[in-house]
């Protein structure tokens, strides 16, 4: 089968690999309907985490259940399946309280830049479709697996509640699911921080209300200015730099929550800062798994449209490009076609 | 009148002070019943807070009302009133969100330790009893001015939940009386992490189940294994160092919730390694107003004894001695008796 191997930075090759093959009884294999590129993929594109050797990547995925472990129950072959970048058992007591990326038997999936992926743990990774989605829902059932849910849980770790002023930092796709989130759970006001035509765009037609294109001091300044110097009652942190959250941090109002679901990088928090500020804090990587079954519904009832932050495809042979359009913001998602 | 000022590292004495007077229509001069010392007193008399003048002392404060300001409504001369260290408006928006130390319009209380004390935004900080307290419920009353709802804001913080297993690091007079808080908000099991004998029986007869004398990787270690490997619910930490903030968030569950009420002395957070965490994390300075009506009613009706946390009662003249008792772990809390 094709799939994409990172060598190291800039190197990315499509590559013939072998077909993976049920190792647990508890795997499945799925024949992948669509993969994609990750902004998280490119910090090791950008030589920012290192590679050690060359890797089988990607961690986005969809597809129809190809073969069963023999102790799977909850899927079936020639069903079509959603799951997310870690698999979890869904029963241990982390994952009972909604955090199955802390799953006490997490595994992280790897590879799913392919044309077939083995699942691990399916029975509490995998969520089954009732019944075959038509094409135009495969982008959107594929932005569930990361990007939307990631961009869901930062707008429910955030609290945003019906009524609630939201500022949300970082247009890159999560950010503007987290805008798309954040409507869905009844944000009057959502503010989207970007300078980015294209990405300005989405925003508003996900449900931002207000765009502030400064960053840093002057980005919280302007924010505090449209919050008559109050600040917002949620603030999404979707990048995961220490300036992002800073600026995070910044917008938020007293008693207000910020949270950030992107893998920080270089963050560094001063205790009495933090305490001054008087935000709650909470992130990490978000427990798609939790969301799925809400999300994959929303979806196919067409109530949502994620499956727009894809505004470039490209067949799976095409990775490179893909990751080269992403790294230099010319496409905000690239979806890849095995 | 009598007051305690400090001039620097380990030098407190007790001084003739000038009467204080009204200066702005919204004060109040109180007669105070009882102060007391605090823990973060201690962190100027260690020289660990530098000191730059002499500078009267104390925080902590109830009595009676001796003089109101023109404006002032609430209160009137004679009546028995508790306040909190950030005089606060409690009409900004963020006293009505509930964060009265961060009150647009906050100041802080200061020389409290004295026998008068010039309250400041007396409408928005002081709350009067209906009758005049017995003098056994002085004690409590004082600890509702600081140490009891700082204890309330950490349970509550940290989400502290009918049934809840919970964690309280820190056994000074705040940590004892967050033991008392999540008994009150119905923890099922407190875990009181102390190596103190009389401050372990404090923390038995306030409601803790279990006591962990082990600190940092050790400490982390037995409350994962009193909680079958899974961590806390709900973590208080009232200590504010480095070492008490690591061994709070590597206490809890991922999903769990840290809250974090000492002002933090040389606490650095990754943010990295908070992501993996995946807890909540909630502090700053306690919105002790938010709690008083709740908690003067508990004590009121004798549901709750606060005021056990004060073991040792001295004559303010002799606050030199009080400061050095808490700081050797004398005493748990002194009591001036002004």
């Amino acid at each position: 089968m094709r799939g994409a191997v990172i060598y190291g930075a800039h190197d990315v090759r499509a590559e013939e690999l072998p077909m993976p093959k049920i190792l647990e009884p508890t795997d499945v294999i799925l024949r992948l309907s669509a993969t994609c590129v990750c902004g998280s993929d490119l910090w090791p594109f950008r030589g920012i985490a290192k590679i050690e050797r060359p890797t089988p990547f990607g961690h986005e995925y969809c597809g129809i259940v190809e073969e069963v472990g023999r102790d799977v129950r909850s899927v079936k072959r020639g069903q079509f399946a959603v799951g997310s970048f870690f698999a979890s058992d869904n029963t241990c007591p982390h994952c009972k309280l909604g955090y199955q990326t802390s799953c006490a038997h997490r595994q992280l999936v790897g590879g799913a830049q392919a044309q077939y992926l083995r699942v691990p743990l399916a029975d509490g990774t995998l969520v089954a479709t009732a019944e075959m989605p038509s094409k135009d829902h495969i982008p959107s059932l594929l932005a569930a697996s990361d990007v939307l849910g990631t961009g869901w849980f930062a707008a429910d770790a955030a609290n945003v509640k019906p009524g609630a002023t939201v500022a949300v930092v970082g247009d890159g796709a999560v950010g503007l699911l987290g805008v798309l989130s954040a409507k869905q759970l009844g944000a009057e006001r959502i503010i989207a921080m970007s300078r980015h035509d294209a990405r300005q765009k989405l925003a508003r037609e996900f449900g931002a209300t207000d765009i502030v294109t400064e960053r840093g001091d002057d980005g919280v300044a302007r924010i505090k200015e449209l919050t008559k110097g109050i600040g917002a009652d949620s603030v999404l942190e979707c990048v995961g730099t220490n300036e992002s959250m800073h600026q995070a941090i910044g917008a938020c109002r007293p008693g207000g929550y910020v949270s950030y679901v992107g893998v920080p990088h270089g963050v560094t928090l001063e205790g009495a800062d933090l305490f001054f500020r008087h935000v709650h804090l909470h992130g990490g990587p978000a427990p798609v798994r939790r969301y799925l079954p809400t999300l994959i519904d929303l979806i196919l009832k067409d109530r949502i449209q994620p499956g727009k932050v894809f505004d470039t495809t490209m067949p799976l042979d095409r990775v490179a490009d893909a990751y080269r359009a992403m790294d230099e913001r010319r496409a905000i998602k690239v979806l890849l076609q095995p």
